[in-house]
């Protein structure tokens, strides 16, 4: 730290990405990436744009927001893309929390919302998901405060039912539910719906799971004009140009092949369920999942000696070192063969043990 | 505005960015693009980069941080890479001012920078230009303030030597120096060899100028490392995967091909060189430039009608209306094609007028 750095940040703790290993090649179950390149249009669209990089980005994306618009069934000024999801996120936190409007999430979800409320000096409550880890709406209602609710929940994977989802909105008219919907192709229920409903909803997604451009960096909000307004006026006093030409075209392309992206779901869903139960035959406590991911503990290791021999043995996966996740590892869904190194692999630690 | 967006950013005004026109073919010297393509080595290694899309990409951008490093002369922990330069002037701000650390900078200079002090609640000092618009660097010295100073400023195109800007490093040793060096490969001199000698200076640059890059979105900070290690405890609160692989390729293929680079920058100088004569030639008062656009007022045509009747004619240029630059119009250095276009344009008007 240097001696210029901002008292007000002076205590701010990053967030911690996922390892992204440079050297060693591992089977990587660690970030929830999908194992599947992007559509052939997506990488052929993209490789076109980097062709015209002298030029500026169309700073109101109007191409992208309509081609997404469109397949949401919303208007073009009722969506925003954004540099991945985070952005959308750290948007959303900016805007609709201060000290009137503290945040409040649960106490096991995505890791950066606390990080983004200490960025921006937001105070915020964590509500404790019930011990089987799902989430208890009643919790939520009447809060007086801007709630960010991951749905299907991570690291957890859990689904809550759109019924439940719409408890929490409803249940809020003076506050912003923000809908973290960045898994929600692999099994969730989206309230995208809901937003011409409610004028307090507003639902975020990202192309990086589904539509396998992580690297590509493209998330975005989906929520009445005036939220969508709101969000532009901090983009605009932030980063107007942000997101490139290539991503963009990316983008588009994706989205213009929607089936590629249902068939890749259809597959990681059926892997999903194979591993799952694979796992539960290797004594793993597995919690139902509706991502790309499972959360699972065995009662014969622990969490982290899980993670670093299996990285030993080139598979990585995620482990958290947090009092109520310390049991469990993240393990993303990669491919069907990737999966049965896993178990394999996992196989060898048992017997090595027993 | 919705009635959810707080209270603390109700009365900010957005960045406005140059039009980005769909329709209609204009030439195009609006927003100091280059008018030439990127590298081809950028373009085949973003292409290239856009068939691994599934995987997230390096937040410690390792690669290109070590081959921007080596060509600025410093080392790795001393660059810091964003989208865009507005994101580390963001940053800048963020890390290194608040209450106790106002910002300050001219009253003439990039837009942005006001904006950022809005978004961030920093309160900020205008130091207004002499009146041949030049900065006086005495009124910089034991300021008590962060100061932003774009050299080559924008949108006069006047660079500040070196020995003054060290002038103005040196005077302020408890507080820090952003220079905004987005311009500095079309004549300027750079401050990035004294970044070894003051820890309180930082140096942003872009790739969207000389090296054909805005549409790819990639900007840098350059200081010592604890500067650094201040702008990374920010990005990583806000969006550490904040550049896509297409874009970390594409720097990468430009950093390479250093010499196409050069031969632009050459080139554009010439150019600028025929323009501003030309202008001269037409009854302009032209500002001597070291940036790839000039900055001209006419005696016999206010500012916006020039802008309104060029446009007319199909040719973009930048209008502020603002009361010290409402004369000027600030035109980007294109093509030798595009630039003799321009003069017969004006001529016509002028003709017309006359």
């Amino acid at each position: 730290m240097s001696r210029f750095f901002s008292d007000r940040h002076k205590s701010l703790v990053p967030y911690t990405p996922g390892e992204q290993p440079t050297g060693r090649q591992y089977i990587k179950l660690n970030t929830n990436e999908s194992p599947f390149p992007p559509s052939p249009r997506a990488v052929a669209y993209a490789a076109e744009a980097a062709k015209r990089l002298e030029l500026y980005p169309d700073p109101t994306c109007g191409e992208l927001h309509a081609a997404f618009a469109k397949q949401c069934g919303v208007e073009p000024d009722e969506v925003l893309m954004t540099n991945g999801s985070d952005e959308i996120l750290c948007f959303a936190f900016n805007a609709f929390c201060d000290d009137r409007h503290p945040a409040a999430f649960a106490d096991v979800t995505y890791g950066f919302y606390s990080v983004f409320a200490q960025l921006l000096h937001i105070p915020y409550t964590l509500i404790p998901l019930r011990e089987d880890f799902t989430i208890e709406p009643e919790d939520y209602v009447a809060l007086g405060k801007t709630i960010f609710l991951a749905n299907p929940n991570a690291p957890t994977g859990i689904a809550l039912p759109l019924d439940a989802v719409e408890r929490i909105v409803r249940g809020n008219p003076n506050n912003v539910v923000v809908v973290d919907e960045a898994y929600v192709d692999f099994g969730g229920e989206s309230a995208v719906p809901l937003i011409h409903k409610y004028e307090n909803l507003l639902v975020t997604q990202t192309f990086s799971k589904s539509r396998s451009l992580a690297g590509g960096r493209l998330g975005c909000g989906i929520g009445c004009k005036a939220l969508i307004a709101d969000l532009n006026t901090i983009k605009y006093s932030t980063n107007p140009y942000n997101i490139n030409r290539m991503t963009m075209a990316a983008g588009l392309g994706a989205l213009e092949d929607d089936a590629y992206m249902r068939d890749n779901c259809k597959e990681i869903i059926e892997t999903r369920g194979a591993t799952m139960q694979a796992l539960r035959k290797l004594g793993f406590t597995v919690i139902d999942s509706s991502a790309n991911f499972v959360f699972a503990k065995a009662d014969w290791i622990g969490g982290n000696d899980l993670y670093l021999q299996l990285k030993e043995r080139g598979v990585l996966i995620r482990h958290f070192e947090t009092p109520r996740l310390k049991d469990y590892n993240r393990i993303t869904i990669g491919t069907r063969d990737q999966m049965r190194a896993l178990i394999l692999a996992i196989n060898d630690i048992r017997e090595a043990l027993l």
